[in-house]
């Protein structure tokens, strides 16, 4: 007997999940085998439900691109889907980022948030070390529903975009940094001990999270409407 | 010439918070001396805005309560206010924990949330080690708007109850627990690393924090609505 | 002289450990250079002991296959072994994990407790997020003598499953996540802390020692009898 | 409307545990208050079922004693019991500490064994300095059917009594030390990182925590006889 | 013979350091008793140095207040010292703090820049929270020498600054905060990976320190011109 | 509608920063594709202001380097310029650094040290194990303005250098060193906690960071006289 | 039966010892209750040997001190002992600290050094922040046979003193300090990582530990002869 | 200008160390290039000193062999020296290892001190998991002047072996292990809280640490005689 003999069941696709979350069962990428995703994507598609992939490397994509059910990949936030999610009538998501650098994870969040439903839009760049710079998209940011901030380094952007408007708004820490950064571990504690209110925290590099909370609350709304 | 004369300004308090944030300056009193607090709430209640102060100890409060203005204080919770917000008419809060232990920061969520304005329930005493109390309680869950899971030692709590709910929840990682908790840090970081979609971290104790979120929401739905 | 001259000893391979643990003694790959694997696993071999090399590496066992005693090699599991010990006819052991991506873990864990004489089943893919698919084997998970839960991420599994039987739970936590992760840190510290009584730990990603102290516990059942 | 009157259920006995796990619901009593730990005390004794209060501090346990049901308290260990479960017939309980300064973890752990049901014995104060004086007892270690061992600093003496025995061994990490000791941190991750097989892991000074899990292996062999 | 007799020298009052470094010895009083800080105080007098102690708590300063040169004592900041330095001419420090709850730390600083020679201002409670309340004093800033400021929780406020302003500013993380600001760690590792150029960090809660280099900044200025 | 049309605005090159900070804006390479620090260049270069870039590794420069704005490349340091500032009449800055081993460190403060306008030298291998090598330097250390100290490993080497001068010193930890070195950690936290005054430190191996911090300061001087 | 009962052997006074290390048993008193305490050292006192108890607080010493066998306390060290062993004829110890606050872990050192037989003598003062201080004491320390260095903080001074001689030195770090000190985990791997050669450890503010370590040198160097 | 031109001194290699040390300077290889080493080298050489070269990977050997002085070069230690220090008459270093992994740094321990004159023999493969093999080499572990300790994992073996014997033991702490090792931090914490008395460490895989320090014990016994 090998070890494949002591399995009972060897992967339990949660097609259940989309009765109790709104939303079908999402591949995580990162510690999955091209031939594991591949095997999940098929078992969801199948079914009828639309496949999102996240953390999905350009090399693994490569790897089972002619096999997979017909979509779109996003290469710089390594994220892949096939029909997306009905776009909600009411609210929207915006994504501010501190710096160029942190332009991979504000596009798994964008991806995400459109797949999920959400009218969702983008302003990069606006890091607290020129200040004008946000100002200057005041009117803009305060027009938004719900705001996610993707920020390395001290990740001190939250604390002041919090500051500013009324909505709620979630943190997304990153690993752009070196040092005493901690791979995006201060950045995560620092954004964690903010002295503003309205600020909430997925994890490091998580624009996932992020894009799948503002939507949950974008549904809320529509959901109330 | 002395310290207090090279100082321009001793505390600024920041009135016009409120139409930045919708919300009053609300007062952190854990690293406040007792005069310190009773200055700032007076410069709040003199303008006619709402007073709630947090991480106000029995022992600050008594000191000062003859001369502050007329409120409530919650002992367990340490937590004071004035008169609340007008409670807002759609959607409502639902605060999880996973044991007694945890009720001192259930506490300071749940009067942070009713002083914001928001419907507030509280359900205690469902952590994961006996599964069954959670899912006997699972229509009223699925009732929320916005769930609050105050947990504390592995944290597992927000991780199986988000599984169950297409809302959104903000996770409260609490200090219950010793040695390999690391006074909260492991509950904070475990939380962080949910396997679940849809939970977002406060601060370690911050059922402040998390209250906080929740309310602007809450919020979002009336506005929108 | 040179530092070989120095050297009184090379390798002890530890022939005395069968008659002091119950089994012959084990072979740690990882650290080893295929030379010095292939060395002692011919001492023991020669002594007519069974050979079990854990954490070698597909390169490393390419590099020796021919030259090892005759046995079977597991990829995933980077496991190695020639004859097994006798089936033991008290007691089993069921695996669970909480993903798929668990699974180099599970086979590690697998292999040596069927290597070690126990009867061995493996149920994958029962994660918190979905606490459905846990509560749908109810039947299967309560008929164990002994449970190995191996998960990533938050490590919340243990505790669920610890709540729901009353046998010994033994938990693996894995490296499996990112960022607050801590590469199997958090996940470590939150299964030490757990809130379920009835819970022991091993090292990150340790199936061997999770099936080690399994084994070790059957056969007392069977000696016991 | 007050905090108390958000609050749908303030503690949730789980009555029900006994039937799931084969033990009664027990109290940690560490971060309750002396009237939390009461009334749930009194909720378990009327229904018929043993008490067990773990990490109740003499101060506490004075203020409570008159009105908790007849038990006994043991100040070393701060722990409290009502009447203690049937002895079971086969297997037993060995106890080893490195040293004196561990006594307050060892009577945890063994009070809560006996209370389990397991015939317990303890032997002190065989710490690694001086190792004659663990080899003088190797009979009667050899004769234990689970070894609890208990040890502060390095923690090296779990990775010495694991390699003379082939029965599963319980390390308790204690918080005795200092400096680079961590508070037991360094103890608890040295002791997981063991050299040995047959070695599982509880938290820092949870000598209630390896009771509980030797006492379902004794559990185990007298179910399986 | 005791261990008195064994000392060569008890405290070698650094008596040359006036000449190396342009300041006399400074006495950090945190760790000495009483009777330590009083002997070397009454060294430092004697040769007509002026004297300056820190960190000497209330408690320590009223037991040896009599017999000490005579002199100024800060209650807030925990310091002391004779007579000041001469004012220097050229150049200012300015002190920012986040929040009322910095001003140990403030007062700390204020007081050694003045003893140092410096002209000395400071701004309290312009924390990023309510970035307006920076904005609006931003002409004063502007006219600064050099720049402390002081933060605690995820220390956000120095990279705001610094990105205004052309001179060198020197951050002071202060361990305000709780939980995930790690008495300070989070706020210090975040500062010392700020986005903003410009900044350099001192220890925490190290008000003097930063003073100190300020102080030799301004002297620099005075020296060359 | 991809994740392109999503973004407002790409990339915000702060061509204000000059005008607030005194020095254009310096592109941080280390965590930018290629393109995106091309893009960057150009957009300074277009405008007239001088380019620096940092963190430049030799394969990105050997990407783009023919069509980047005309300027040399430091292979060492990792660090590209076009024209430097103008050099600045009164006061220069000296690098000292402990090891041959710090040398890249050193050659990026070196190099943006002089392009900010200071005038600029170095003496390297001066570590606190030989302190003989230190000491025999000693004049030309005092004729600094300002000293910038590289160092590894325990970072012993600022808080001897700041004992013998009157001048600001700032320390730049490297990670240069391996086991409790922790990458540099702990040569941060150890130079942090000097007992020398007069250091502040920025982040490891930040020569950049160190450099603009000195310019600041030989800014000041050349205002103010 | 109660859990005294379960105690095989309480406390194990390891008499044999003195013939293993040739040295008696000495008694840490920092975990062990007074009375544990005078257990064991009438054990020792009983059989002829000598008696050594280190971290012995004066609250607990004044409890015993009628009861204790004869001998002498030192207060600063928290430090007491019976008779001392033979003063050893070859060697000397000396003992370098670098500031007044680092005394109570010198006397700890210097007492125990005395108690071993050695030669011992103490030069207080001589951080590195003054390193003159320490160079005027230079052919006193050549004149050492073994050196330890006590320091805190940043933790340089045995990296520098170890670059000035030619034998063995060890490091105690002590927890002097604040901040990034942390408690002087800092200041061990600040020395664990120095880049002086013939500096080895012990732990944080382990007087004790050095001059044990130094006392086996000066035994060997005596028993060689 | 360029950055050389900068530079005052390149490379000082430290001649006089021979003269305070009594051992010449020894390069250091980790973070240097092949041409820096071979630079130095060569100055060390041309004065006709001896050479010692530690962390030399093979490709950098390989890369400067040729132009080297004539020596040999260890590839498992990653060690090359040219002639060795004559060996001293009296006193011996003894090796002992816990497992065949900790090879590496055995040898660099091993060489090392034979190049700095000692007589040095090395025992492995008797780490704590069967301690009978410790136990049979016991005689020889008593005639060694000077034990060094190499061990991986939980460290234990130095607490074991110096109960054994009566003369200094330095334990080097390996990064053979996985998850909760730490890459060794764990074995550094392990070791430095030793329950044991007699015991220093080096840094982690410092085995030329280790016998430096040694070699200074034996010249002393020699200098002594």
């Amino acid at each position: 007997m090998n070890s494949k003999e002591m399995i009972k069941e060897f992967s339990q696709v949660d097609l259940k999940r989309r009765e109790l979350k709104g939303y079908p069962e999402i591949i995580y990428g990162a510690h999955k085998t091209a031939s594991q995703i591949l095997a999940i994507s098929k078992q969801i598609d199948i079914v009828g439900q639309p496949v999102l992939i996240t953390r999905l490397s350009k090399e693994k994509y490569l790897n089972i691109k002619n096999e997979l059910p017909k979509g779109t990949y996003y290469e710089g936030g390594e994220i892949f889907y096939t029909r997306k999610q009905d776009q909600m009538g009411k609210g929207n998501v915006l994504i501010l980022s501190a710096g160029t650098s942190d332009y991979k994870v504000v596009e798994e969040a964008a991806v995400t948030s459109e797949w999920l439903g959400c009218k969702t839009e983008i302003i990069q760049d606006v890091g607290v070390a020129g200040i004008h710079r946000l100002l200057s998209k005041i009117d803009k940011i305060r027009q938004a529903s719900v705001i996610i901030v993707v920020a390395g380094m001290e990740g001190a952007l939250p604390s002041v975009v919090s500051g500013l408007v009324e909505v709620p708004l979630i943190a997304v820490p990153t690993s752009v940094g070196y040092g005493a950064n901690l791979e995006g571990i201060t950045t995560l504690l620092a954004m964690t001990t903010s002295c503003s209110s309205g600020v909430s925290i997925v994890n490091i590099d998580n624009g996932f999270g992020a894009a799948y909370q503002a939507a949950l609350i974008i549904k809320l709304i529509n959901k109330e409407v």
